[in-house]
Order: C-alpha cells, then structure tokens, then sequence
C-alpha cells in the first residue's frame, strides 16, 4: 500500500473509525492487525502516520498522527467546476487540472454544452475521466488524490454542495467585479472554480451562479478557449494563494 | 469571425485587394457581399472597419478605415522562451501562448530537447508554428499580433537580446529565489519567460541563464509537464501583472 487514502469526512481529529468497504479492505484484504501501524494522507494531501488501536464489531479505530517528516506541498484546496467540452479537449483540461493538483474536478452539463449526451454515455466518459485522472497523478507525482464526480447540471451545483470559501466563476464581460486578488486576500482554505463551456455561459446561468455566491472574475486578458481558460485561471488562483505571504491587498 | 487579421504586408492603406485563400475565407467561407462591413486589424494592432467595395474575377477590394472606438486591453509584453517541445505538444503551446497575448515566441533548442532536427525541418516546422499563430490571432480577437522567431539554442539567447525588465526561468528545485509577486513588484513593463522541455533544463543550462540574468522561479505546484507549465505560468504572470494596482508586497 502507497498511503492509504482517508475518507473524504476525515477532518485531522486524533482518532477515526471505519466501517463497511475499508473495515474490510484494512482487516480482510490487507490482514492489518492491533498495533499495526501505516502510513495515510487525507483529501488535502496531509500525510499520516496511522495505528490501529480497536478492532471490534466490524469497525476499526485508528489513532491519527500527523507524518511531520513528511514535508508535503501545501496547495489550497480548488475544486473545478468544468463544463463539459467535445472530446479530446475536457480530456486535456482534466489532465492538466490534475497535474497542477486540483482537489476535485466536477463536469457540468450547462446550456451550451455540446453534445449532449445519454446516461450510458456519461458513464463511458465519467469511466475514461478516471483514467486520465489516475495517469495524471501518477506522472505529475501529485500527492493530491483529485477526485472527479459524476456530471451535474449547472442549475444542480447548489444542491451538491456550496461549500467553498469563496467561489468564482470566469467571464469577459464588464461586470462589477473585484481583482482575484481582492477576492483572494482572506486566504480561503478552499476555493471553487467555475469555467464554462466552448460557447460561453447563457445569461440565465450566470444569473442562477451569483443567486448562489458566484463571484465574476474577469481574467484581464484576451478572449480564451475553455481548453486553455482552465489551466490559465487555476495558474493565476493557485499562485496568488500559494504566494499569499508575500503580499497584501491595496484597500482604496 | 472576431477580427479579420490583415494580410502582414498590408501597410494602412485605405483599400486593399485580396485573393486565393483569404477570397475563399472572406466570399465562399463567410459568405460575404458587397458592401458589407466587418472588422479587422493589420499586424501592428491597429484595428479597421473593412467594407467589401468590389467582388470580381476572384479576387475582392476592400476599403479600410482604421477604427478609432476601440480601445485596446493593455497587456503587458510578454517575451515566450519556450524549449521545443515534441510534436503537436508544441503546437497547444504555441496557440495558447499565443491566446493569452504573449507577444513574442522565441523557440529554444536546449541540451534535452528531443528530437534535433535539421535545417529543413526547421523551416518547416516554423511554418507550421507561424499557421497556428495566425489561427489564434483570429480566433481569440488578441489585439496582441504575436510574434514567433527562428529558433535559437539556449547559449545564444544572449546575443538576441537580454532587454526585458525581469527575466525568469521556471524549475522545481528549492533554490534561493523570491515570489513572482516579489519579482514583479516594480510593475515591469516587459517580462521574458523561459519554459524548459519535457526533459527539463540541465545544470549548465540554468548555470548559464544565472549569468545572463534571469531569476529563477519556484512554481509552487506540481511536477507539470512543459506543455501544462507554460499557460499555467502565463495565467499566473499576466495576471498579477494586470491586477498590479490592487495588491502590493509585504516586505519583512
């Protein structure tokens, strides 16, 4: 076992207890026992150093240490909210998303997504994701596991979660808008990123986002494909916030 | 269409005659007529409003009227460095370099460059490299008329130029180096940026480009590949460039 991966709800407490699937992935397939102790990571690239303390009644308790030697790369946590692209393309963004360590990538189905497809479909894409996903970590070294959800439709995000800091979406109109800067300055610990399809987002869509606390970031730069806006905004997002002790907002 | 991009011979002239491809583009593709307008911009940025005055023999008169409503998005000048990278790798680099407004490319030769190639396919790679530029003009409306140069190997960059306000190369070992917020502090009006290749640059290299000046910068992510690094740097560059006035460094 590299690093066993905790479960997502796993929140840095001393101790944790697990049931079902890795009760038995632990104890059945691993052959883990009392006082056995490995190594873990949380979903935000923490390392630990676990031990089993209890086995009883199906469920195992692990003492949770943080690894301090291992000295991991503290990226803040981004979760892409990506429209669906044709083919190769979301593909592309995906793998790259990954590569620079997002947390987790969420495919969304919005208004100008094209092409529209049936559930078996979804199923193959989601299936082939996972692979471009599972490639990138390993060839990025990554310690962050991205996870990729199933496809959500833009007008769904809410009932998913809204969970985040902060969370902005990308446009190139002149909105009242503030710098990622501005937006950025409280260091969120967790930041949502919304970048839309080929065809742009439909004015009720960006509507329904700042109904739900989207934020407009306008990227000062030219008009970008949605292949190329991704990376470039999760660059700008991921650099502001990994070099936030070397600067501070200038409040006019 | 965007912005049609002039022909780079045009000189501001107030009519212009165009034939082959760019008839093909303008009257089959487009399906344009007489009398119809629609913008463009010659390769120096400047922007017109064409009209379709004449459609005879094959060949089409426009006139051109340089259009004085426009007021430009003012990037700033990004210098591209970019080691070759294989096949079409290269290429997504160069039009996403070329998307986000870079307004130079300079292809690098360096010691882990791979494959070499000769004289000939050199000329026919530039040519390859000079389409894709010209695509991206049009499709992402950059008013930024990107430039690509021969390429030039790594150890006479300096001859060429060394005349950026900063210049910065990109690696992944923990060196003696400052943010790019530090580093871009001055609000530098040109920036060069120099992208290793797939297989990284060799300790001569970065050697050689301590002398000639340029910084070297952690980017504080992932390990990612040369095709994901140049955009991700781009997006964290230019945006803090552009978001200048809403943030200054925190000095210690």
């Amino acid at each position: 076992m590299h690093s066993f991966l905790l479960p997502e709800q796993f929140n840095g407490g001393e101790t944790l207890i697990l049931t079902a699937q890795e009760y038995h992935y632990l104890i059945n397939v691993l052959r883990l026992r009392e006082n056995d102790s490995f190594q873990g990571r949380d979903y935000r690239g923490i390392e630990y150093v676990l031990k089993i303390i209890r086995i009883q009644d199906q469920t195992v308790t692990l003492s949770c240490l943080p690894d301090t030697h291992l000295s991991g790369l503290h990226l803040p946590e981004i979760i892409l909210y990506q429209c669906i692209c044709k083919g190769k393309k979301m593909d592309r963004i995906i793998r790259q998303a990954t590569e620079a360590g997002v947390t987790r990538i969420v495919p969304v189905i919005s208004d100008y997504t094209i092409p529209r497809f049936g559930e078996r479909e979804i199923r193959n894409k989601l299936q082939r994701w996972f692979r471009v996903v599972r490639e990138a970590i390993q060839q990025s070294g990554s310690e962050i596991i991205t996870e990729i959800t199933q496809p959500v439709s833009l007008g769904k995000i809410k009932s998913i979660e809204q969970i985040s800091d902060i969370n902005l979406y990308f446009h190139q109109e002149p909105l009242e808008n503030h710098s990622l800067h501005e937006y950025l300055c409280d260091y969120p610990k967790r930041v949502s990123l919304l970048v839309g399809p080929e065809g742009g987002l439909s004015e009720k869509e960006t509507q329904f986002l700042k109904v739900l606390g989207f934020k407009p970031v306008l990227l000062r730069t030219n008009i970008l494909r949605a292949e190329t806006a991704a990376v470039y905004a999760i660059g700008a997002v991921q650099s502001i916030l990994t070099e936030k002790e070397t600067w501070k907002v200038i409040v006019h």
